[in-house]
């Protein structure tokens, strides 16, 4: 299936490569008559585009997606819902020796190996992290449906590289063009960024989601519990490395007694004192925040000259890339976190009944 | 689909509650002509069975499939192989009280909400961990599988709660009784989890895998690549809370130039000069050994009383779970980790050709 | 996936070999809170189950199925449902040469083309209309759920050979041991089969399956209309070779202005005159009786002498099918094509809702 | 999933509506390296584009599609193809009408009924036969792919109204404007076309379909087999009523003595004497032609006065449905019927081995 996800219920299709004619998405099986705000879908989406600050990548790409089909004035029609972004700004350079010297750390030698030369290898082609910007068409719109459902989906920075925002993650930080709580931690996180960018290098980081609102009972055993879902999505995005849902990776060390989130009333109804659970158990919601945190290899693309291999002539090679690349990805990855957990949440609610009566 | 599993090639449906008449599963989508050894596969599933030693539940259940169909002479015939694995030691306590007044840390909140009070409840029912036995019966199989390709997958314990075994995973494990490379880390790991048991409680811990002989080229782009496919199913075991491959979450914390795997010749073929991918490259393998971390939360089931709710009274409980339960579910979840990759990388495998010529 | 049906919301797993220890079915999806009479699901089982007179073969088989999971005290518990039919009269002759001189009619060639001589040949093996049985349980159960609903789903043998039963299909035929309408047309059938029978040969017929009071708005445009569902469905069928909706093949003779339903006004609410149709517009259920017919190939097993081939010396051969088999599986059938429908319907009402407001 | 078609290897996403800014097609799960002819390929579009004759609609749409992504240099990638045709004649009158009083024969009613309203009911939107032109961009670059296989796809008008084409199907007819074999009944064919649209009316049809060169042991049991895969795509055709395979509804009146395909060997290798079963035994391809004939309805939409509703008043209506509209659909679905094949077939071919070794 590779690039169609298949949900219990929606159904999204992924196409385009970096400098094909256009990228674009299909999400099938939306309900009719869902509105589709395309202001705050296009604001949405620019908080992911690229060319608009010093950690992003050179490209300018106005990412104005054009619907083709699915809407009738503006609202969903039952039908599948199209739509691309134009590809403007291909070739400008030449794409020819990735296919000839892989880059370190990018998908040049695997898609080499598996698709034998016919791969498109400009710009990455279908591995591009470009393609996260269809990737946001179908999640932007969903996060207007959740809203709507009071179902509230936030990602923030919480790490670059070794500095990490402490502060609570209360409110949204979607406005803010660098997308962390604490205005100091943001200061330390950009400056290393900057640092990283003046030596020709990169740096990783560590985006955080957090989704309230979201009802209990969503989800469902085995395969397809939100966990599976959301982690299943996640890797889709280029550069993810990790996923950890809760207390994650530091539940491990945790004693029982502690780790577990005990159950008690609050204003009548049940809550869990604790959310170590991140909001799940057994892969289903129980009403609480859904916290999980994404794990951002630094972007492969430097400067620096780097060891690679000439796939013809099978010798060494030192590759040195040039053109201008994101020196961290996590500013811009964070909607796209957010897109995947729309994707997958809205998924599962638009189920039908799992009681029967 | 929720308990069915869709691969690209492969089907797995998992069925059966921990109380249930049997639990089992059926694989679809196997070739013909792959021979099954019994015997190794009971020695498989023993490694994941119940009541062998001081850290496992006192509930024994001897775990032998019975093969209803898909095998004829012991080989394939490319017919649905189904096996089911009798209940015997059942409902021999009452579990009623856990409808009305639900474990920390368990999904019996989250299955009465969903499912109104119809679910089967007795030993967690469906969710149990119970039903990674026929998990196992899958991977036990495409172990067998993989091995004649070549193809060696190994996991051990990589930390209990906060002992981390630092030795190099060289080789494998599995005849351990306790499945740690450094027998100084397992005897701490050991007191440490006997310590919990004795306090009446529990203990996390994080299992390692490690993919040997793989060929580069598995995995496809966006939905469907080895991480895809390996988190989708990781999320199905019980208690599995956070999922990272090669440095993880640790790539977070680097520069580029300092997690890129660089590209060499060895031995005339291409290779990486480090391993901070795991082994996958833009979801498709590199023919590097594939490597992932598991992170499982402390077993929720202690002795120690918690604070729950009564679900029908909406009044508080002070719950003590009396019964034995693993005080620490690591050692038992290791082959449990090498099941899913078998499964994740057979169907990757069974594909057919990703460049037609 | 073969033997998996991935519907919309219901995942039907259909497993065993016709002399395999068992086989069976798990019904994936169903919601929590439906109640299985199981002896009702017996006597539907039973008009299915062979050896009951001289049409049937001789093989007796009770058809009693074994539930493994899946219920709590009769009612789905949400888990996915697996029962069991064993194989109890199995291999009491020798198949060894139908692997090596395939029956004309049958599935022995391609299985063997297909599968290399390592499928299971006794009896048909996967392919073995035995496989029908698993079908009815889920279809039995899916029927008592749509009965619930309001939705009766009632089958007839329309034609045997060249005898038809012309007389309109007002009820159930269910408790007939001759499911036809007209008790002329019934006794003239069933001497068309004893002919048959008497003479090694074997006779085929047509089933015609009519679907009252399902509602409006079932299906889904494209590929996922209630016709392409029940014909893929149906299609799982052995000795199905053709399918047709409402008028189906007379609908191509006719003018528009004769095939079109034309809308009217019955007791206030919207109707069609007529339903050329078969209740079913643009893959979408209008509220008509949905109707179908299902042409059903003569039993290839005959006792005449047949021309065959030796598949390893690749001479000729005169093959003489012993044992007794269907002369005529058409009465068998009719619960069979009830069973695809109810799978089919079921599937479709369980969606989520196609407009959200 | 509805408007995507999950297959074993290829997965067809069509999405658009009659009236939309475009229709269009994504294509995934095709290797890489697999060249695309785009004039053939228009060659074949044309075959159904509209506006070319005389039993065609007035409707003049180019049908060129845009190539979005999928390939380079002319052939695949190995990422989604998806291409595009625009919608330029749109929107030229007024169909509001339509959604209150529903013409006969069309999806106008469910659909209102199943999206209350929020449906594109333009020229009937998503259920219009524009749809199936990206169906036949699909089809053709598979036909392409299939005919290097030396597999070669023909189908032909059987029968229009009354007057069927008796004449042996022995060469492609896709260079006739009127598809048929015998010219004789060619001429009587059109003439009764003609007929029927002078007198406001229209007439349905029969396609016969012959597959030659495909290999045996194509489908898969059960679920999977070449029939189920073909039916399930056919009835995404608008107008497809019934389909058969060989003998089909013929084959229920036959004994089995008569229907059974003897085998016999032919120049060294295994044949059937006949080819009652059209290539297909057990789901699974036998070597000889694959045979299949479907029934399309007269077109629903005539000039002649039809008894509707008024939705909103509940009173009936005269409906007088102006514009010109195919007065035989049969003629331009020739190469849809071929189209359907090629995307079945493909989809087996691309599978990997059923047997291992």
């Amino acid at each position: 299936m590779s690039s169609i996800f298949n949900g219990s219920t929606l159904h999204l299709s992924i196409f385009g490569q970096s400098h094909s004619e256009a990228i674009g998405m299909t999400l099938d099986g939306l309900p009719a008559g869902i509105p589709v705000d395309p202001d705050r879908l296009q604001q949405f989406l620019n908080r992911r585009a690229p060319g608009q600050n010093d950690w992003s990548t050179a490209r300018r790409e106005e990412d104005r997606p054009e619907f083709l089909c699915g809407l009738k004035d503006g609202i969903t029609c039952g039908a599948p819902l199209t739509a691309l972004i134009r590809n403007r700004n291909t070739q400008g350079k030449d794409y020819e020796s990735l296919r000839v010297i892989p880059r370190p750390g990018h998908a040049d030698y695997t898609a080499q190996i598996k698709y034998s030369g016919f791969q498109d290898y400009y710009g990455g082609g279908h591995f591009s992290g470009r393609l996260t910007a269809p990737f946001c068409i179908a999640g932007g719109i969903l996060l207007q449906f959740l809203e709507r459902q009071g179902i509230i989906v936030n990602a923030r920075i919480l790490r670059i590289a070794n500095v990490t925002d402490d502060a609570p993650f209360l409110a949204s930080v979607a406005d803010k063009l660098f997308p962390a709580v604490s205005d100091e931690a943001s200061r330390c996180m950009q400056k290393t960024i900057a640092e990283a960018h003046s030596e020709g290098d990169s740096v990783g980081g560590i985006v955080e989601c957090v989704v309230r609102g979201a009802p209990a009972g969503l989800g469902n055993p085995i395969f397809d519990g939100v966990e599976n879902r959301i982690a299943q999505l996640m890797f889709a995005v280029p550069a993810v490395k990790g996923i950890e849902f809760g207390a994650g990776f530091a539940a491990a060390e945790m004693h029982g007694s502690e780790n577990n989130d005990e159950f008690c009333i609050q204003n009548g109804s049940i809550h869990t004192c604790t959310n170590h659970a991140g909001g799940i158990l057994g892969g289903i919601t129980n009403g609480e925040e859904i916290v999980f945190r994404v794990a951002f290899k630094p972007t492969p693309s430097i400067a620096k000259p780097q060891r690679s291999v000439n796939l013809e002539s099978m010798q060494p090679e030192i590759l040195e890339i040039t053109g201008r690349h994101d020196p961290c990805i996590v500013p811009r990855a964070v909607p796209v976190v957010e897109a995947v957990a729309a994707v997958s949440l809205s998924d599962l609610i638009l189920r039908g009944n799992d009681t029967w009566n």
